[in-house]
């Protein structure tokens, strides 16, 4: 195993043991929207907003224990998104992570409530008292993640992707579409890793900023390229989704070849824009790497 | 028009075009979303929540601008769980304040995502830097906030409400429903409206607490009254509703007159609690007759 898979490893193992603190037994009341809580964050997916998160403290010296709530709270707004575009009246997909999807499992009513829910705790979690050594700061962490979350971030770009369905779509709506849906939701996770730790000054916060970017298109069309050629057993979920829904994707119009490469010059920017932040980024980097090279 | 009334009023007025500029306008993107929101959030309801946050601000000298922001923040949370409370997978209500509900002015998935980003923006609402002259106890605010929307408070009380059709309840399993479907909420309410002023000694914010509890229950019970005896074009919203779904209700499990009864113990009690917070709390008083007294 080398360095990287044992440090991915050892967070990913952290934030399953922090989210499963942070969640409800599913014997205290109400019990079947706990037990469902639990079924849909706990024991699933890379982690890859967590991992950033604690990548990016590493260039803060921020305290791991506080990086970790910080990271909890971004995996549970990602998990509760999970939940609902799920939904017969969103995407209505039955498979995630190589299980039935909330609504399938439990009903359609508990997985309204379960993100709900989720989204309420995630809040929650990042208003504990003492998370960050300055209050304000914390403040201004939790704006960052409801505003990465809101209208103008990830439930924004839902909006923008249900409108899209069966349209022909340019590249930069396309676009547009990803850097609310998935692109704001990786970006407030590299910052907030970031905040945990000491002040960073703007240039270095703006060159981690746009570090994010760069991984958060990458990261989709990265995810394009592996619906389009993926099986269904290898992706967890159900592969082949987005063309048999008609929905535009980098690979429907840019072709699979060019897609990659757009993949490989996304990764060849995100090293670029860590450029002088010191070996502390190294963990930032080999992320890029991972993101753009996984085969699920 | 009593000096109540006319207070009323105008704080009406105020939350209703302070959250006219918290929501964004209709013609940015994502527009349908946008539209949405401001659909399921403005032009209705009584403001109760808004209205016991700026009474309890009287009671700590709060800056009325600041109690604002943190009435409407609760106003966006109780507006989204109307609107995923009247899908089709919940309560599948058609009808609200007089209008066509958001699934079926627009569509389920629009009102899933209306719900989603009102709560996100519920919180970058009371995230908004300066809110509160101690950093500390905006964090505290946002915390109060998020647990009482959550799976231990609003959210939860949906799911034991959900649990509960076609049961046979006993009151204390209805009060529990309660308190967490509309009273943790309420009660949010009374507390962030007083954190905006000054700081409250233990034995003030515990009267408060108990004041809040009492009008949260009492909003409750005579809303099931209302319920079972008013026509839907009073109540603006499907009357009868509980008895069709053979959802418990206090008039159902108590009858109609001491359920009438039981609101009145309420409202003295709501009184009692107020005792020796001197004249300030004539506002909190006067809510609680009007919750009790209402006829719609």
């Amino acid at each position: 195993m080398s360095d990287f898979q044992a440090w991915m490893t050892e967070r990913q193992g952290r934030v399953e043991l922090a989210l499963s603190n942070a969640l409800s037994a599913a014997n205290i009341a109400p019990m079947r929207l706990h037990d469902a809580m639990r079924y849909a964050v706990l024991d699933g997916g890379k982690r890859v907003r967590p991992l950033l998160a604690f990548a990016s403290g590493e260039l803060t010296g921020a305290d791991i224990s506080r990086v970790e709530q910080a990271a909890i709270a971004v995996e549970m707004i990602h998990a509760y998104s999970l939940v609902h575009d799920d939904m017969p009246a969103m995407d209505n997909d039955v498979l995630r992570r190589g299980k039935p999807t909330v609504h399938v499992e439990f009903d359609e009513a508990t997985a309204l409530l379960v993100g709900d829910a989720l989204q309420s705790r995630a809040f929650e979690v990042l208003s504990q008292p003492g998370l960050t050594s300055d209050a304000s700061t914390q403040v201004q962490m939790l704006g960052i993640l409801a505003a990465a979350s809101g209208s103008h971030g990830m439930a924004g770009g839902q909006a923008i992707d249900l409108e899209s369905v069966g349209k022909t779509l340019e590249l930069p709506e396309l676009e547009f579409m990803h850097i609310l849906k998935t692109g704001a939701l990786i970006r407030a996770s590299v910052t907030l890793g970031a905040l945990c730790g000491k002040p960073m000054d703007e240039v270095a916060m703006n060159k981690i900023d746009h570090y994010a970017k760069c991984v958060g298109l990458a990261f989709q069309v990265v995810d394009d390229v592996l619906d389009s050629e993926a099986s269904t057993a290898t992706l967890g979920k159900t592969a082949g989704k987005d063309a048999a829904q008609n929905k535009p994707t980098y690979v429907s119009l840019l072709g699979l070849a060019r897609a990659r490469e757009l993949a490989e010059e996304l990764r060849t920017d995100a090293h670029a824009a860590l450029a002088g932040l010191g070996s502390d980024s190294t963990r930032l980097k080999q992320l890029a790497d991972y993101i753009v090279l996984r085969k699920y």
